[in-house]
């Protein structure tokens, strides 16, 4: 039989039929300012807005974010681009709970300080001195440089709700935790 | 000009050449007990391990989990298998810090209680009723049925770490949170 993936305690053989089409659409963070965040978003990793969707009977917003490379183009019909924003996999998804960017002090949990769960999200990209320039032309604060801890060539950024943003090469990580 | 995205305050008009390649590769969570993790997202959501890497001197262990539907293999060789795996979109990160899953009462925070920040991770299905019942024949807890609370066609379930997982079918949100 053919290479497949990797088989771990508790891995399934193999994939229900049930589970056709399913797909991991998006990762949901809660920022306090919306402005402040489509700012660094669209400006620092290049990400576009592909919906934002109001809910006033619940005081909350959503921002669906995106890469768009490779030519993928959302629809302009409204309803249309929803579902095919649904239809996407990783996604950015920022949920925005009116007034909080009021609030002086005002701040979410970004998961790394106690208590701990979610970690990060991570951007690959071609050429990880080149993003590090970039980074720090675009005054982005560093957790982590890629030659500083005991992970070497993996750097870590804040957003400007503090939340971590993990910038790889993947070439340079090919030798990488192995066993 | 041809519809780009949405524009709002704070987004840029256009793409920085420097972020040209850049990928939202990943989404990381932190969870107890690997195999549980496991044979949950395996069995439940149908995904597949594209790359576990271990850290003795850093005790941790990585599993990178993906749908691979529309013919999508990993090449078999482990670099490169690390490398591919860092350029593809929309992958779920496991960390698990070894010895956590012996510790009776440790567990992680899913962020939706305080203090708040990630708020869940999202699966868009074909058919939400029949997700549904798949979901029930799994015994996967439900935070909200599709039916119950605010936000109608949106189901809510809980992962075996507690995080909370969206359920959604897009063709039923197309008139969502409309301005």
């Amino acid at each position: 039989m053919a290479f497949d993936t990797e088989q771990e305690p508790g891995m399934t053989e193999s994939v229900a039929p049930e589970t056709r089409g399913f797909r991991l659409n998006h990762c949901m963070l809660r920022i306090k300012d919306p402005e402040r965040a489509l700012a660094f978003y669209s400006q620092v990793f290049g990400m576009r807005l592909l919906r934002r969707l109001d809910f006033p009977e619940l005081e909350f917003s959503l921002y669906f974010l995106a890469r768009l490379e490779d030519g993928k183009t959302p629809p302009e019909d409204e309803s249309q681009r929803t579902e095919w924003t649904f239809n996407q996999e990783g996604i950015l998804e920022l949920t925005h709970n009116w007034g909080t960017e009021k609030q002086a002090d005002f701040s979410y949990h970004d998961g790394n300080s106690e208590p701990q769960g979610f970690g990060h999200i991570c951007f690959s990209v071609p050429d990880l001195d080149v993003a590090v320039r970039w980074l720090d032309d675009n005054q982005v604060p560093f957790v982590k440089r890629p030659d500083e801890g005991g992970l070497k060539d993996v750097a870590f950024v804040t957003d400007p709700d503090g939340y971590w943003i993990e910038v790889i090469e993947p070439a340079r990580l090919s030798g990488m935790g192995r066993r």
